[in-house]
């Protein structure tokens, strides 16, 4: 049992979720492993919004240690590592999702974000198969 | 327009969400306005997880400065003030609720928690209109 779930048992929801993933880069991070495809740790370094290495490697110890990411050796290059989603972390996709139909409302989207936004709107059930179907095959 | 509005115009969803809204107190503030009614700077400060002023303070002003929050005086006592969520943020709920599904997963809840999550999961749409009645009514 992580450390969040020992502390949280028959608390609130809300302040469960926020202790395990309630901080901009923590949700930068599970963007990225969620809807780029991002599994390495210079993956991750490389984004828009260019987050520092020890924030990174706070971040995806933290994520491990609640159980929402796996650190596996890369079976192609045995120096390296590859991060992936346990199936709690993607049960994360739907709140992501609802982040993306809300920010939608106000800032306005350039065309591939249009599209994820249509397909979240028309049948986002069948993004999260595909989500979780591409993780399932990466470990 | 706000500040994040504007930083963000045609870029990520997931990072000016997080610009918004994404921080632990932050959501546990939001989750009290949504959830639990609370609008006086006592209410808040009177939660679980004993926010402290300072960053209360902060917080508040910045949910205002994003056009989540409405600040007004009292008319019942003019010396204090009143936040309520406007429509930007009563849009907010939806993520509240997928929190609350995931985390319904992962940790036991009370029996007031589960019938939040039964009406969560039966019947969404209901429960927004509930709740954006009661927000603007106190305004």
């Amino acid at each position: 049992m992580s450390t969040a779930t020992k502390r949280h048992l028959g608390r609130c929801p809300i302040a469960f979720g926020t202790d395990v993933f309630g901080d901009r880069w923590t949700l930068l991070v599970l963007r990225d492993m969620l809807l780029h495809d991002k599994r390495t740790y210079g993956e991750f370094l490389d984004s828009d919004e260019a987050i520092a290495t020890n924030i990174l490697a706070a971040r995806l110890r933290h994520l491990e240690a609640e159980g929402i990411v796996e650190k596996n050796r890369d079976p192609k290059n045995r120096r390296s590592f590859i991060y992936t989603l346990t199936e709690k972390g993607l049960a994360l996709a739907p709140i992501i999702f609802e982040i993306i139909r809300w920010s939608g409302q106000y800032i306005p989207l350039n065309k591939a974000r249009k599209n994820l936004l249509a397909r979240i709107e028309t049948d986002p059930d069948a993004l999260l198969a595909e989500i979780q179907m591409r993780a399932r095959k990466a470990k």
